[in-house]
């Protein structure tokens, strides 16, 4: 049973939602994912976010870009909560995608990351979940302590090589 | 039989959304007005676009604000045009409303009107009936006649008087 | 006769507003096209306007960029519906074309897509025309279907496959 | 034992950020609230962060404005997530403390919701708490219906009085 | 025989365009003043613009706002110099009226002062009128004589006084 | 005797503004053309712009890119017409540019066109030099009509050879 | 002899300004101000600045609103640094000034603090300052270590009186 | 002993940052080099900031994109004077930095400069360094002189071989 779903508007979304993908696989968080639209399959959209928490989903990840309403009509559907991730369109290199996810009305909650950064949303999915699940919870100790070592490697090697070496 | 449907997200609008009203009123055309918010009653505007055409609505004008998704959820279960009001919002002044209505995806389209401008958004739906209704066609005539007159009385005030005494 | 005007401010925007030359084909809406200037062909662009009705054009569509004043002008002298195309430009993403399109001044709307949204206008117009016309009416309710086809076939693609293989 | 800390950056936050704690009161959900600096009081923000998981705080919310650093420095220490609020400001009406907070780098999350929007950021919190408390749950599911109840009543009354009366 | 011609779409625009009259009539340069809008009273727009070089005008001013195209539909019908302002407006702040007077085509120039900045428009006339007048070139200097003693008698009253006595 | 002096901050700028220079070639105006700093080359800036009325220079083109304080340092040191063209810039696109051109503080006008458009500098500064040389002015009238049937050209060629084979 | 000196565009500005001079007298540094404008006082903008350091002046302090050159101009006539303080102002709400002052070409670097924020222009001198004046360093440390203590006690306040009470 | 500390958030930064150490081994001036993120190694983000005066840096240089929050989060733990670059974004083309870094709270001050221009951080630095040593200043003074130069001259050449063979 899928832990979090991985929904986005439209298959050009995937190169950017499959971070999402691979950092809750690193996790070992069980999730499902696919494509609906909120324009082109409403219907489907509603079932889904309708069924979602029955079928067990705790979180949902939804990207959408433009007028991305995706995000947002999941989460008039359910109580579980929804992550929005803002696609970077080509005109308005997703400032219209955050604008639509962001500022959602008093009531309906979007927890929004920032534009193409589905890899957050992975991670704030994965924090949630491991409000009750010590093993993801360990798992993003070691994925922070991680991140540090390879910065603190990065500087170490850049003040022993200086910038033109490096 | 309404021919119009004035929608909007929330009472709040209504001192944008009723210019709409009146310009309709003013061609004889009959509209209904309700708020139906695309977050909070999310079935309700489902239910109310897929009836629209059947209960004899043309054209439906919707306005909405912030992350403005009321326009776009209606149009994706119609084939009535739908036309978008994006309302003025006290943080980004309505261009978070705009680029949520305006930048729809291919394949749905919602014809936006200005910032707060409820009068166009009645003009076009009367434009739009008035292709099979010559009495509101001449009345669309008479309205552009008026307006160009009101312009010309103040400019000749204008000139008359000068700028000090106008 | 042609039911639909499809007007551009240089042949330049051609690649754009070509879109929606090809979904008025593709539902078997007349239509003509033309290349005007509001700025460089000011004559043209009014005598194009004032004859539009009585050649029986019922909705003209409208591209340009930059100051984008081609709708605005053709509105200024018909009652028919404008629908206006924000085309992108170099440098301002096309945001300066868009609200020289949709910030029209109360009395004279412009019916505003999203930013090189050339199909949207197109589709715009068929649900216009499809008012009064119930074979357009068809049409546009297959081309919804399609379209919820193509997204769920999609969908399921990716479910079978998983992201990976996609 | 609280479950939510509510933190802001100043106390000139108070009137948005008090929105949160409304609603969390509402739903009976513990809460501590407090006024920390990312850049006056930086020891405190830390210290606060590390030590939150441990006194048992599940969810942080934090409010600021301007380079509003605050959300992301108690990301920074913390694996709990993180909801941050960008505070309006008199300048660039909030942009400035959307994009400070919103734009997190891969790694580091911040749950983002609109600006001002605190109300959205108690419902979130109390979404993911929900999680783990059908208590929770419950409140949230009548939460839901009773806005949707307050639409439809205002929607009633419009339409039974017409926009004039209204 | 007026040397400028000062037009402004709508009698609102009028606090902002009396700027350029008093600037002028300080110069002893001739103008006149009318209302012509773009887009209610097109056909005066376009027969001002034609015939204001053979009524003696050698340059225009026009203000507008919003989808402000008065300035250059103007500059389309004439060879004289059009000097646009963009006015300021409650949603866009007047971004929107910039944009649709700078951004004009290759081909058909429009020289655009600051929002709301007639004076400067009244200013740049002049200068444009001193090229073959004495008598204004002289004012002029004066002008900008005068300017810069008003700002070293304030700077000597500051530093006189002392900020706090300013 | 130059007519117009084109300046610009950075060789790098000649690109857009060699554009000015062709079409005043065009027009038999003479033009001289240097590259002076607003920073670093300030003395310059001000010997250049004090001197140029005095070297017959009639009308001033300057072009920079950035916080571009070229156009109004040098419209502070001459009562001759000053034309800012605004560069785009890789950051800001050009929106710093317009913004530091554009909105000069009353009494000090700067004449901007459109980012990256020399050409209408250079246009603009013809008609100005029009006002008194009729030869010029019919030289912008030619222009003027061979925009236009360039125009109409192209637009009949599409007419003719419809939008697939253009 | 004046340490640092406080310039600013028009007496206008004053309001803002003061911040950055009651900061320094809190530290005890001297400080001269004055009015210059960057446009209608050039030639005393260069030769305040060039007389800047052989007077003592170690930093300056320069605030400007809408094309704001003041800083730039100034630091192209001096090698002492330059704080920049972008003024908000009516239409643009200060991204004018803050892009005219922050976005300088490569050579000539103005140190650009938030707009509106004299107050960190004072400090951000001050800290210049105290790299060679313990007296003014420990007065930056206890200065700080006051706005940490005045958080703290706002804080200790809501967290007894809760936030109903405060 | 580093005068100077160059910080960057991400070795993504280096291209841009290696300008300001550039600028520095010019003039002579000793500097440190490191990659420090806020959000990833926040704990040596603050033992360096509280080291940095100790260890005998005058004035710290930080870059960072997106949520940049590193400049802000080290001058809060330093009484350096601390100079911020923003690195441009590939969404928002770096206006989410530079919002990030340039609008401080009061109290705690960071020097911005331009989007990528970390060449300026290091011409800052070195006028800060050079208010104490005079070495440092006379380098300014020649960089200046050579910029200056180095116009001139590409200047002539332009004036000789005119824009054609430039």
């Amino acid at each position: 049973m899928p832990d979090v779903g991985i929904i986005m508007g439209s298959d050009s979304d995937l190169p950017v939602m499959k971070q999402a993908a691979e950092v809750l696989e690193r996790f070992g968080i069980n999730f499902e994912m696919s494509i609906i639209s909120a324009h082109r399959t409403p219907h489907r959209a509603q079932s889904y976010a309708m069924s979602a928490k029955t079928r067990g989903v705790k979180v949902i990840i939804a990207g959408a870009g433009g007028a991305a309403h995706l995000p947002g009509v999941l989460a008039s559907f359910t109580t579980a909560p929804v992550i929005g991730v803002p696609i970077m369109t080509p005109t308005l290199n997703g400032v219209d995608s955050l604008y639509s996810i962001v500022q959602m009305p008093g009531g309906i909650p979007v927890a929004t990351v920032g534009i193409d950064n589905a890899l957050n949303a992975g991670l704030l999915a994965a924090q949630i979940i491991a409000l009750n699940d010590a093993g993801v919870h360990d798992k993003l100790l070691s994925y922070k302590g991680e991140m540090e070592k390879n910065v603190e490697k990065k500087s170490a090697r850049l003040e022993t090589l200086g910038y033109k070496d490096y």
